[in-house]
Formats: structure tokens, sequence, C-alpha cells
């Protein structure tokens, strides 16, 4: 497959870079990172499809360990704690410092495919207590995303959140809006992941292939009203529909484009309604802290789909690439 | 011109219909109006490309005058003061009750080209006291949607607004952003509306006639950053440079369309930004009343175009349909 | 009882007053009560501590019936319909008109302890279609007051929440609390009530009795964080300890003064933790209607300690006055 | 003096400390700084009246300077650049990593009474042009808390802000009030004081020696509506009067407490206007930031009491702790 041809050779020289620095200055902390996970970000990456500043660079934005060396100057942190570096480590809360909310790991920013990596101790999230490595490498990108989404909507128990789609934010998102009390209806052109959403708490399931007009569906299952939150995955090929299934004061939140980046809009029912057609770029510390622990009460577990040994690492972007999961990809490190 | 053809025998019609109980109910005012204006919206109406209910009616959305009777509930108002009805009388404050807030005054509701009529007592709001009549009447649907523009944003003395052309929303919305301490910048295809707008408190202006890439003159002007408030009102012809020109977590406001409904738009820059498009269908009578507070504590003035006697409204209809005015356009009732 | 002593002879000669108008207006419609339900501010207008501006009045704030009448231009509802009126009927949503909200049914208009009302069409919710006419009726005060406590602080997974008491709005803000996925501790003095809040979801319970430096077993029960709401119900005796108990960032909300309306307060650190102290006096229609929804998404059922029939509505005031009771106290209409 | 006396040895002791590390780490910058300015918290410290964790340290906690040499990954600042580093460099944005922020310099980090100090390149924000170093000096503290009351307060040119007293917080949100376009009422015992507020910008002014039922006279002013922010530094002697000088849905901002930490609040109008008590510890970096670009915007100058020489620092918190002065106090810095 083109995509991962083009990622082979750089993956390859990448994963195995020595890291320039694995001293922790005094308000960092050394992470021995025990599994990475993947997002379509990564491959972006890996494919040369998104501008690099640096190369080579250590890939994969996401990623777990545990605590191996702290700084002369950290002092809330202790060696041996299970950790999750935040990816944006320098967005800590609130605006944006910068478009993208400043350096990046496996971007900008040495990445989580390797052993080591020196991070800012305060870019560090505790890493819930009933979930593996595997697992909570899978949050920073997704888990923040789905969390503001839901945050922003204002969800409670008495909203309604419409999740295109079964990616992993999508199900982050699902999880998210039960554990604040929200009805979620879910859509996929697949039966299976439709039932398995279900199985994850989805309150309603419609199949897009068989109601190919999904936002008639979502208007008569909320008699009429809309949805309190649309979480807009699709771009070009769903956003009209989007708009429809959005009720009066809704939130519209944009954080994918599958099928293509440039939308057409109808301003006139984004008026009427007062749509909120909201752009997003994951989000602060912060946020994340505050999804694990939301995950942490409640017991949430992220839907692994697969993980790989470390020196399969092409192997699971290609997995990524081809489509057909249902969940996250992990990758553990010896 | 056609506009006016169709609108024509409609307004006569309608100008001179009884107002069928002209008795206020307890909770009720009867207001003797002394002056309506005009919005493309009376224009729609008129011409039938607004879908009415109800037929005959009583056109005109905004209007002002003095109260002449008052309800047996009603303790708050007294025969003798000026007032403004709101145009939608009963979406008090908050969420919108129902799409569009509810009926309005000249669509569903009987309208100001009219002599009496009656209204909520909770739909008033005072007029100021350096207005007149005529200016008065200008304010309920451009001055409450320019409000909340501003106030959705954010805007203070340390934020940029941009607002796109000078039609009577954009320039309330100059006179609320700089009352609030923000700069503002506006665009306009005429040199002679600039100036005026610059007279009106404009910190910068760009005629798009000669710099067709405005969106690169705002972010020259703001040193890179871009506004943090949009005042879209012209829909698929500015859509794309709005989004250029809107900065970090900016709000790109949309109250018009005027070049098309159907917009086009990247979600990469709208994600990577975290730009928030805020569709939006004037406000409640709160906004309405803040506004109002604001213009009185800053002696803010409506801009008037020009002001025709009733029994020629239907040159006032064609006069806002041809455009060139700058201001608003108000009629006078004897 | 003091109290009943001086409730009686008024509630006597108010609840048979014929309602002066029982014709719905044009915005109105008429409501055949079937149950009301009282709070303490009913007992403090039955004795005279509530300043009345008219007398005599038909008592009771809080009561639910269906439709019986509606007015020329109603539209979004129909007879029969089971509703429940708010009881402050013209405070729509978002800022308070007036100080209070405006007149209150049972206080200054008509109340509930009576077969018919007549209320504006706008101030009527649906009753959830799980609850009784006895159950609906407890839900004006006390469930709007909960809603707003759980809204206001922004509660969700990741929050807990500290409800002091087994009141009647702290068991709804207990059952909002835990409808929004947060954590929730409840006080009391009664073994019995405690566990009863527990089979209500309550996750923590702690007797002052037995704990009288409570804020301390707040601070261990929550890692030393602290409540992220705080339920301030008691006054003078428990303020100091609240504002111990609150974790940064967070909220007290203020509801009532069962031990006294001077509290003492250290504003070190409420500075120190950014803590909010939020005073609040029931709220909107809009709430109310979000209130009632989250019910029925929810299966949420009010507590009820015991109904009265309306001609033993004196021995429903002696039973809240007297104290004891767990839930609220519901009056049948035949 | 009392307070001088215990100052004196400690910051003999502390300004001639030589920093430990002056060379900036990666991500930090070496400032040489250029002038410090006093608060009253630098007194507590100096007086051993602050609890401190480390011991000796540089004092005070506000100043400002040049860049003198950039850390390897600092790529948005440069050399010379004139720079006013926040006194808690590590609360970017948003909530409050910790309680108070964070470590504070003057405090729990290297403070401004040095020649250099290392700060992390996060924390700093640009002189505004037309300040001087002593100016600029004045800053962080005082002009980021006065900025959080106002922003929360949401003020804007509709509304009223009463500011308690003419000390360095009130002055500064004196100025942003207006710069909002908000109405501002300045309460002092001095009637030159008052003068000069009123030349600063002041609409009203209150001598509280003459008018010790100063709240009247707010409410006098603004029609009986009250002050929709009140900046509340006096504490016990104040706060009474604060809360009946505050109107609905208003907030009273808790900055100080010249005059005792115990206050005694009456709940009930806190619930009946729904105030808001909000706590505050001045704030974050951005927030830092936007009170700066304000001050550049609207050329926003901070009020100078006096500027001491370095090496007459004593005499500087001499003149502090004896009162009487009217806006800051700076040290230049040779």
């Amino acid at each position: 497959m083109k995509v991962i041809e083009l990622a082979a050779p750089r993956v390859d020289a990448l994963h195995s870079c020595t890291y320039p620095d694995p001293v922790p200055g005094p308000a960092e902390v050394l992470v021995r990172l025990r599994a990475a996970s993947l997002n379509f970000l990564d491959i972006a990456v890996a494919t040369g499809k998104y501008p690099l500043n640096n190369f080579p660079i250590i890939p994969v934005t996401d990623g777990a360990g545990e605590i191996a060396a702290i700084g002369a100057a950290v002092t809330d942190w202790t060696v041996g704690e299970r950790v999750i570096p935040h990816f944006i480590p320098n967005w800590q809360d609130g605006r944006m410092p910068t478009a993208g909310g400043g350096p990046r790991r496996g971007i900008d920013l040495p990445g989580s495919l390797a052993e080591y990596v020196v991070v800012p101790a305060h870019s560090l999230v505790h890493t819930p207590a009933h979930l593996s490595h595997a697992e909570a490498a899978t949050l920073p990108i997704a888990a923040t995303t789905a969390w503001r989404a839901v945050r922003t909507a204002g969800l409670g128990p008495h909203k309604t959140a419409l999740v295109l789609g079964t990616g992993g934010v999508s199900l982050f998102a699902m999880q998210f809006a039960r554990a604040h009390g929200a009805r979620v209806l879910v859509t996929s052109s697949s039966d299976e992941k439709l039932e398995r959403a279900r199985k994850l708490g989805a309150d309603e399931i419609i199949n897009y292939k068989f109601t190919p007009k999904w936002a008639d569906a979502v208007l008569r299952l909320t008699d009429g009203r809309g949805a309190d939150l649309v979480l807009e995955t699709g771009g070009a090929a769903t956003f009209p529909q989007s708009i429809e299934a959005a009720g009066l004061d809704s939130t519209v939140f944009i954080i994918g484009f599958l099928s293509g980046t440039e939308v057409s809009i109808n301003v006139v029912p984004v008026m009427e309604r007062r749509i909120r057609l909201q752009g997003n770029n994951t989000g602060p510390v912060a946020d994340f802290a505050d999804a694990a622990a939301a995950m942490t009460a409640h017991g949430i577990k992220p839907v692994l789909d697969a993980t790989f040994p470390m020196d399969q690492a092409q192997a699971a972007y290609r997995h990524l690439a081809e489509g057909g999961h249902f969940g996250k990809i992990a990758i553990s490190i010896p």
C-alpha cells in the first residue's frame, strides 16, 4: 500500500533515534515509555503529508509509561509513578498560546516510539489505575478532543449528542457524553460496529448505508428538536446533514474531515437555530487531566482494537491506514 | 423596479389595517407609534419572499413611540413614557424559546406601520433620552444583533473587531465595539462610506475594490494575529476571507448573506485556530435593553440615512432596496 | 405549635378563595390543579413572616395538574396535557427581570391550593410521564434550585459535590449531580436519613453529629482537594466549614440559612482558592424545563415524604414545620 | 516604624544575593532587571508575616527589564526586548494548577530586587512601548488582578463598577473599567485622592468620611440598581455595605482585607439579588498579557507615586507601609 511504502523508511529511520539529552532539566521528568498509540496524524507525519520543521524525529504523538527520573525542582511527582505525557506539553489550560497550541510531541518534539523521553513535569497526567500502559497510551489526542466536545456543548442529562462514526474520538465522545448523563446517537455504515457502539452505551444507532438521510432519523428520534452536540468528523460529505440534525442553540464540534476539507454550508439554518460551528484542535493538559479523572471515576476504558510489538510498528501504521478497525491501535514498548 | 412593484400593493393594503383589538390586556401596553424603520427583512415580507402565516398583516418589524394606555396589572410603566417595543416580544432572555425566538412583529404579529399597537409590557425598552422617535425606531433588529456580536466575542480594549460593510448592523457593531474599547477595522467598496465610518470611530478602513485580498490587509494591520470578531454579513463571496482574517480563538459572527447563502469553508484553519462560527438571529429583549443602556451611557446615536413620511412608505422601501444608503431608513408616523 | 396556630386561620381563609378571573386571556392557560407541595417559604407566608402585598391570597407556590382551557393565541399546548406551572411565571430565562425574578405564585399571584389557576402559557413545563401529579407538584422551587446549583458549578464525571442535609433541594441536588456523573457526598445528623440518601445514590455519607469537623472528612474523602460544589443550606452554623471543604475554583451555592442568616467568612481561603460564593433564588422557566427533561431522561423521581388531602392542608404545614421528614410534602387536590 | 525595623535586615541581606544559576535553560530567558515595584505582599514577606519555604530569598514579586540571554529552544523572544516576567511564572491560563497558582517570584522563586533573573520564556509579557521600566514593573500583581475583576464581571458600556479606595489595584480597575466603556464610582476618605481619581476617569466620587453610608450613595447614583462590579478591598469594615451596593446578578470581587479578614455577611440579599462573591488571587500570564495589550491600545499608564533608587529599597518599603501614597511605588535598578 502506497501510504505505508512511504511511511516505512521514515519510521525505520526514526524509531531508533537516540534522544539527544536524556537527563531531565530542573522542571522536567524522564519517562520510561511502555506503550505508544497511533492517530491519523501520525500517518500524515510518516508519509510526509505533514510539514515537519525537524528531521529526523522520534515519531508518534501519544504514549504512556512510568517516571524514571525527576528534575531537581520537581516536587509533585515521584519516580515509578505511571504517567501519560500530554502531546502538546506547553499548553497548560485556556487559550491556545499559538495556533495548534504549541510544539507537539512526535512532530516538533521527540515522540513516543522510543524507550525514554524527557518532558516538562507540568505536561504529565496520572495514568488511571484501572488502565494498562497500552490503554493509557491511547488517550492524549483522542480523549482530550472528545472531552472538549462534550464540555463545550454543556452536555448533561437533559441533552442529546450525535456522534458521527466509530473512530477513536467518536468512541471516547460517546463514553464521555454518557458519563455526563446525555443521550447518545451514533452513525456508522457497519451494523457490526453499531452493535459494538450500543454495547458501549449508545442509546440509538443509525446505519447511514441504509438510512442515507440520517439527519431525518436524528430529528425523528429527538421529536424534531435535533441534537445539542454534533461531533463532526466527516467534513464535506457529512456537514450539510450535520447542520440539519443540529438543534436550537446547539454546537457542531468540528474535529475531522475524512471525506474532504472543503465543506459547503447553508448559513440560513445556522442563523435561525443559532448554531455554533466550533473548530477544535485537541486541548490543553488541564482538559486531558479532567478526562482522565472522569475515566477513573467511572471506570471508563478506551476501546483497544489491536496492540503491536514495537518491532512491528510499521504493521500498526498499516492497520490504521487500512481502516476497518474499531477503537485505538497501540504499540507496546519492551 | 421589480421588488417595489411587488411590494407596493401589499404595503398599500396593509398599513391602513385596523388592529383587531386596541385595548391592552392586563399585562399589555398600548403604544402610540411615532416612527417605524426598515430592514431587508421587511422587503422580503413585502415582496412575498418570506413565508407568512397571516394575511393581511401590519408590516414593519421596528418602531417606536409613547405609551398611550396600560393594562391593569402593569406597574412598571406609565402613560406618556417613550418606548421601543422589541420585535420578538416573547423572547425575554437567554435561550430561544423556539427557532427564530418566537412570533415577530411585522411578520406574525401586528408591526410598526400603524398608529397604535398593543404589545406585552415585558417587551418594552426605554427610548434613550437623547434619541428622537425616528432614531429609536431603527434599533430593535440592528442594534440588538450588533450588541450580541460584540458581547459573544467578549470584546474589550485588548481586542480587534473586523466589520464587513457599512450596513445598519455593521455601523451599530462598529459603535458598540468602540464603546467596549476595542479596535475596529471596516471594509467597504466606497471610499466615501469608509470616510464616514472613520468619522464614526473606525480605526482602520479597507476598500475591498482596491484591496480584493482584504484578509491580507487585516492580517497586516494586526501583526499577523487576525481579528477577534469578524462580523460576517456577506455570505458566499466573503466567507473564505473572513476565516483567513479570523485570529486564534476568535468568533466569526454570521448575520447575513448578501452575496449568497451557500458558503464554502475550509475546516482546517477553523480547527487549527479554534474559530467559532456563530449563527445568530437577532436577540432577546434583555440584550436590546443592554444595547439601549449603552447608547444612553455613551450618547451613541444611530446613523439615519433618510426619514420618509408615512404616506410615502413605498418610497422608503424602494430607497432601501436600491442600496447606496449609509445608515438606517425611518418612516415618521403622524 | 405556634407556627401553625398562626398559619391556621390564614390558610382556612385562603384556600377557598374564588380566583377573580378563571377565564384565560389570549396567551394564558387555565390549569385544573391536582396537587400542591409545600416549601418553607409557604410557612413563612402563612405565618406572616413574609411581606405580602395582597391579601387574601391563594397560598402555596408549587402545584401541578392538567390543562382545562387555553387562550385564543396559545398554539403549543392542548387541553388535557399534564403540566406544572412555574411559580415565577414571567422569569423566562437568563437574568432576573427584577429582584427575586418577578411576581410569584402563592405570594403575589394566586397559588396552588385551589382547584383552578390561570397562568401564562410560557410558564408551563410538561409533567414527566413517569411522575404522578403529587410528585410533579414538588418540583418548581426545589428542583429548579438544585438544577441551577449543579449547572452553575459545571458538574460532570470528574467533579465532586458536597450536599448539606437531606432537605428537598438537597435530595434533588444529589440526584441531579449523580445524573451528571459527579460524585456526591452528603451530610446529616441522622444515620437513617444518610442510609436513605445512600440508596438514592450518595457515594459518601457523613454524620456530622459524630463527625463535627465534617469539612475534614470531606478533605480526607477527596484526597485533600475538597468539593467542586458545596450546596450551602445551613447558613451561620455551617458556612465556615463549607468554605474549608471547598476546593480550587469551586462554587459554594447559597440557597438557605436554616441556622441563621448572618454568616461569618474568612476571606483569605476564599481568595487563595478562588472560591465563588454564589447567591441564588430559584430560577427561570427554562431551567425548570431542563430539570424536568433530565428527570424524564433518567427516570428520576422526587422523594415524597407524605401526601395530605386538601382538607388537611394545615396538617401538611404542621408536618413540614415540625421537621423530621425525608423528602417533600404534597397535598392532593380532589 | 516597627514594620520597617523588621524588614530592614532581611532586605539588606537579600538584595545582594547572587542568583545561583544565571544561565538560562533551554526554555528559559535571562532578564536584566531595570526596575522593581512593591505590593503589600512584599511587606508581609519582608516582615516575616508570610510563610516562606526558602531563605534567604531575593525579594519583591514585581519587576521589569530587558532580555539579556535566551535559552537554546526559545524562538519567540530576542535579546534586547523589553519584558515583564509574570510573578507566578507557571500559571499560564485558566484554572489554577495549585492553590495560589504555583511558585511565586519574590516568595518561592528569586524575585525582582536583583540585577538579573532567570525565568521561563512562557512567563514573559511584552513591555508596552509607552511605559518606562519603572512603570512596567508596577503591573504584574495589580494590573492582572484588576483585569480579572473587570473581565469576570463582564463589564461594558452598559454597566457600572464601584471601586473601593485608591490603592494600586483600585486605580488599575478604574482605568480598565473605563477602557471597557463602563461607568466608575470610587470611594475614598480623601478629597484630594478622589479628585485625582476623577482626573483619571472616575465618573462619580464618594468620600466615605462625610458619607459613611456610602452604599446609599451608590444606590442613589445608580437609580436604585446598584453596581454590577464591586471591587472589595476593605474586608470586615466594608463588606456589609459592599453587598448593599451590589445590584442584580452582580459580582463582588474580593481582593483584599485592609480592615480585617473575618467578614460578616447577610446571605438573604446575596440570594435575592443572586450576587456572586468571587474570591481571587491575581491571575495567570494570559490575563496579564491581555491587560498589557489593553494598556498599549489605550495608552493607559500606571500611576507612579514615587521611585526609589535600589540602595534605598528600605525607604521604598517604609513609604508603602506608612500609607498616604497614591499609586504604585517603584525601585529603579542601576
